[in-house]
């Protein structure tokens, strides 16, 4: 064994690396739409009004962004948004150079400048500085201020703004203002129903209908346990994990364990409840 | 779709970029004069008296200012605040260079030489050395103490602060203090009347006088609305989305969920009573 | 317009800039002494014993020791204290330079070399490091260590310092410690008399003497509704802000409402409250 | 023995140094499996699905994961996460050069450069910023953004996350969110069986076989004891501890007093009850 | 006026400067011993032992420290103690410098390898790790650490430290932790006897043997007012601001107002007993 | 006397320093064994088995860890652990040169490469990144990780990790993870027998054989005050201090009392309870 490893070290890096606004969604994303989420976005972009996508965790938020980049032909700039994530991070900063200071333009200005669709993920785990940063980006202006180098950027006319977050995971403490909020038209995201669900996790996880099927089913009801102290549904992506160990040979019962019932809580309560879900479907 | 990408790509960048201080409004802003506060302003700038503007998210205040500086031709500095806004960020900071420090000179900084109207907008969420900042330029000295190059600039004779707030949102905690507050003459602004409102959005939006009058109406009745739990009223800019988006030829009531309804709150409930006032207007 | 705002952007920048120990206050400043408080000032500066300030929002502190300066013909270093001013922020600190790091002395070190009137405005605003800074300074010693450069500067003779602070702000958490309290006699401070405020008030607004009377009779008025829940009573700033807007045209019911009203509280019954006392008044 | 100390000191340093991502497990080591935890490991690296290890101190996670990356012949980079992990100690950052600034990579670079295993410990500690660098890379897309330089990197294929974490150790401000968790399958993880921690204290520890035995009765007994105040029951890692200190020569008594009953509370009443269950197995 | 302020500016600057370590006490303090404090200390200093000061404000602690630095023949490096000050300013820190960096000791370096006494006044508000760094000067290794270099020095034989504390500011949150108040012996201080405070106030205010002794039983008088509500009894110093203000001409109520009654509390009750003991004394 | 000062300002300066690494114990300390402490540390020592002391402010643990050193004729690196402590302060950072960077191993590095014992005292003080950076070095693995370098030092065979803490301090809010804590046997210390302390104060102190049990014994007796509302009991070290003033002059009931009784307690009722025990001895 240990000589395939010095023969794998061999092996020239298989990474690719590239700038952030050259990130183009080069070949059609698989996304199946749910309702006129394709029309209402495409209205938005066109009359230059930023757009904010509400939904619980793994519905398809990401998945639709990446879409429509694709379908605008936009480049895709993403930014996870977290509370430790500064201004400078996004618009930034200076570097010291052998002929001195070199300004590095962050991922926000170099969307606003590519004219990339700029995707701030989770916008309400931000600190105040960055979502005050989206202010004059998002009103009649349309103009992002660096303060650093005492310059203002108007623009490209194709940038857009679409952020997202999660209604369920607000506390008081963290939520949008509204002074932020009323900057953007809304789209409310959902899991997707069970036959539009059972097509994509048999499209992504090469199981095969049947399985499919069962899965969806049972990402249906595990969301209706919500009430019962579930924190959170499963996701269509843990479906797909199942789906995935399915095809790779792991019994249903046991894929269903590790990819869901162990990954949805600790509880072991709680665990027995979703694995009678399991079982009543995986018989 | 994936030669269309390349081809944007070549496209020459089609953003602008310009120095903060040279941020002149060059065209006759749309505003529409609800009082004297025109007059009020143009006292206030004559007499070296700096302004405070309070009232609700969106109703106007930024437009005001801006129709302000294009009408007394001076530039117009705008400085969102929030708490990690430093010092440094607003007066300047030395740069490393080939030949060793280099002086950077900071937004107020900029504002206060060129003369510019400089607008701190929502000043609450400013932190403290901010808000400290603007006392000696408040009073009858107006200079802008600059510690780290260790000098004093009086400001030009055409310079004026102007600040923001939202009394709505202020709690104990975030509050103007007395010291501050006693710097400024207040106007204090609210949302326009109805027949107001119907000019503006029908002029913003491009909609026609009867959906701009539907809409001035709606917004009216959902700023109603905040006694029963609506934490802010719509904004003129949120009516003013909706009509952007019925002109692209969304349906009304589409147009209004996602501009208005679903941004103005996530409890199913409330959303509710909001579309009902939605329906009553758009049948 | 746009031609008018080039034409002024041609303009020479009109501010000035100067070394903050060279701000002298050349010619004599309005201030109205209401007791002995221009003997005790000067007996302190004589004994070398440091002053501290105590009194109400606006009520002439930082004019009293602006005059003081001028009287005393020494050079005026006023530091505005905030909970972000840090040590390095007034002693000083290195910069980068072509020929390695070079010191730049902060305003507090050059106040001590210079023989200045140091002057820290609400000083319990300040760091526990500012604060314990000044200690050394304000004994039978007189020296500022200066850690940075591992060097002690003994103060020039005719070093003064005098702090000031609003013990109606002070809280539990922010009170000055007896430690340092007991470095310094304390002057007290209070609004001043009707007739001395009526000619504060015609003096600096340019009103006439009965508008300026009117002003002074509604300050001392205005200030008697502390105890219905008015935080801070009106400054005389504030009541020349007023004669100010008057002596413009604006009418005075209007220019109280904007200078006085709105300023001083957001509370609408409040606002009633002060309005009625204005329309008593200005009838 | 001064002289030996002089003696040592003139030896050869004795440590070795390389790079973070050669560190390739050489040799076989010791971990003997329990369940399907190999099978299911290799299906999840095969799919490209991140995996998650839940369980209690010292059972095993750590090395099962080693284990794992000699099987897989693939890199092991380890990453023990905690509060004051920074994004840029992860991901890299710049120094100053003869040149000017140079990028070093981070661990968490190098691990997807190098198509590594990236097993971040105990993830829960890690602060935000941490934790939201992962999505991307958890997801269909595996890139990692490097928001510093302004690239994009795609991970090399044979690259896996793993992270693990405590499930008691969780409190309510420090949990996983579900927008993180719903990234992974999830195997947990006990402590082994009597016969099979038998096996592993005898081979780690050089102790006989009756000996061995006598400690995985003794770990099985206190960790029966955690419902009556003991916080985590006693590791694997400490019977082998007590193993090796009575191959050393000492008593068994003193050796489980030393290396298990001190070592698990600090309370004397615990510490008499733990005391029984030794003296109950070493008689 | 305003050439009199010319012709002082034109004048040499008149502070002196110098290094830290060569703060010698140069001519005899006034310092008069109330008991055997002065052999304590010497025996502190020939047996190595670090000494505490404890005490109120202004009772005599830094004056004790320097007249025995005097006596001693050592120079005296004073350190005054808050939250900000970090383990750096204390040790020392690099510098970059046109041949790279440079290491500049601070003072606590500084004081170790000159020998010479070093104060921490007020220690209670170091921080931790300012704490931290006097352990291994305060036991029998007597070294300071220095890690960013990796050196460790080893103290001069002539080096002492010497802290203070006042045991009526300690709150539970800020106590000296046993760990290292059991490396110190501690001696206690109060205020001076009336017949000792009545020859140091005639000796440092100038004023007659009669107003001191006047100033001596009004500050042993408002001590006794400490159950009454005053958080701290007058300092010395205090009764000396009076002296010297009656001895420059100021009537001595009013004398003993701002020196005394306005300095120790803000409230106006208490304001008005502390001024009914002046009254009762100064009649 | 001004003269002496000059004198000896003239002295060589009389400190030592040296790299931390080279601090070997030169000569044996005095160390009195209670038990079988040695030989447990030596079977850990051989064992590769990392040691964790508990025990009481001065009982003797800096001591023992010193004397182990010594007979191991290994570097001792102490490193006293507190809040501020940086991951970078420990394992080493880059400084900027004339050529560039250059890296500076920390106090950490150094140990692991010397192969030494590295102590850190107080560890539940530190800050949790400098907790979480012994977990690679207290396994089998025995690895330093250098996140900054991107590399990993194997340490030296002879390398030890000890730590020491005071069950008495710990609240729930800092106390030793199990996941750190089951790294370690455990040992725990108390303060010495009578006649074993009475050995220790009359070697160190210099007092004669009589004194010392008198200490002793009134050590002994302080420590069963621990009931009645004394933190912690008095060290050896105070009892030797006493002892030592003693030696030099002082009566024996002063020096308990400015050694023990004020050192102890700022309460004056806890102090008379102390000084009861005092004259009880010391008649």
């Amino acid at each position: 064994m240990v000589e395939a490893n010095v023969e794998l070290l061999e092996d020239e890096p298989q990474y690719k690396e590239f700038a952030i606004e050259e990130f183009l969604v080069r070949s059609e994303p698989y996304y199946r739409p749910v309702s006129d989420e394709l029309e209402l976005f495409q209205a938005a972009y066109e009359q230059h009004i930023p757009v904010l996508l509400k939904g619980p965790t793994g519905c398809g938020k990401t998945r639709f962004v990446e879409y429509m980049a694709w379908k605008l032909g936009r480049p895709l700039v993403t930014i996870a948004c977290h509370e430790d994530l500064t201004a400078s991070d996004l618009v930034g900063r200076y570097l010291l150079d052998a002929q001195g200071t070199r300004w590095i333009d962050g991922p926000m200005t170099r969307a606003v400048k590519a004219g990339a669709i700029l995707y701030l993920d989770e916008v309400v785990e931000a600190r105040k500085d960055t979502t005050v940063l989206i202010h004059p980006l998002t009103d009649h202006r349309r103009i992002l201020p660096v303060e650093n180098t005492g310059n203002i950027i108007e623009a490209d006319d194709r940038f857009l703004l679409c952020i997202s977050y999660n209604p369920h995971y607000q506390s008081a403490l963290k939520d949008l203002k509204h002074s932020t909020r009323q900057r953007f038209i809304s789209i409310e995201f959902d899991y997707p129903p069970i036959d539009v669900e059972t097509e994509i996790v048999a499209k992504e996880s090469g199981c095969n209908e049947e399985q499919a099927y069962a899965l969806a089913r049972l990402g249906d009801k595990i969301r209706n346990l919500r009430e019962h102290g579930l924190a959170e549904g499963a996701s269509t992506r843990l479906l797909i994990y199942a789906g995935r160990l399915m095809t790779h040979g792991i019994a249903p019962r046991r894929a269903c364990q590790v990819a869901i019932v162990w990954t949805l809580s600790d509880e072991p309560e709680l665990q027995r409840s979703i694995e009678e879900v399991v079982h009543s479907i995986f018989e």
